[in-house]
């Protein structure tokens, strides 16, 4: 989790309609215990309209330095309107997206686990969707990158 | 190509038999031209296995500072013997693979592109296979981060 927290951006990997699987660096720090986490974009961009038609998806956090690194596979759900466009809104955004929070080329991807395996020096593992559901138990959103550097 | 020569790691994508998208972070140095990269791993990894079963996979580069990055999709070989397995080897690598460079658990996947994506702070495009092959034609395997690190 403080690997998660630590990080501005995550790897987003998808299957294409073309068979290809694509990958995308993406800034991502608003997390919701280790099953949740939500990406804001262009819904016009490739990778939100690919995932719009299917929604299949992984996303990796790794950190090269401490030679560690979580991939958790699941699903997304593109958010082009809710709670979501505002709660990650930030000042100065209006330069992405000229409408504010509910400009229709925003959108917030959240993307939900429901496996995952991870890697240190020290070993590697797997997470159930079991332990996800227990580890997140009553968690919400929230800024792990703003906590974590004060 | 001087993104991917600055690169210690890339990231690894492949759908694995059971569907999902896997990620892996890799050690990823020797690049011949844009299209052709080499990674030594263990013969015995998730990836390595699920990799000899089915070889498509994406390999993907980018730099979270200077915001760019490369999606280069296509397939890989797993190489267990052979000119590469010698050429990567690195004093010290004994003490991962006890048996040297013909260790059987230590092989080189070869990821070969067939057509790329890239984005840029100042905008994106795409590469395909005639794109490749021309930037890359007479080039052969080198290493990329010690030639540009000195």
């Amino acid at each position: 989790m403080r690997m998660i927290d630590r990080s501005l951006f995550a790897t987003l990997g998808y299957a294409a309609p073309d068979g290809t699987v694509q990958l995308r660096r993406v800034f991502c720090v608003w997390h919701r215990g280790l099953g949740g986490h939500l990406i804001s974009t262009n819904t016009s961009s490739a990778h939100a309209q690919h995932l719009l038609q299917n929604g299949a998806a992984s996303l990796y956090f790794a950190d090269d330095e401490a030679f560690c690194g979580l991939c958790l596979s699941g699903s997304v759900t593109v958010h082009t309107s809710g709670r979501f466009k505002t709660l990650l809104w930030n000042d100065g955004d209006e330069k992405y997206y000229p409408q504010g929070p509910d400009d229709p080329d925003y959108c917030v991807i959240e993307f939900t686990a429901e496996q995952g395996s991870f890697y240190r020096f020290d070993g590697k593992g797997t997470l159930s969707a079991a332990d996800l559901a227990a580890f997140d138990a009553g968690k919400d959103y929230r800024n792990g990158y703003a906590a974590e550097h004060g």
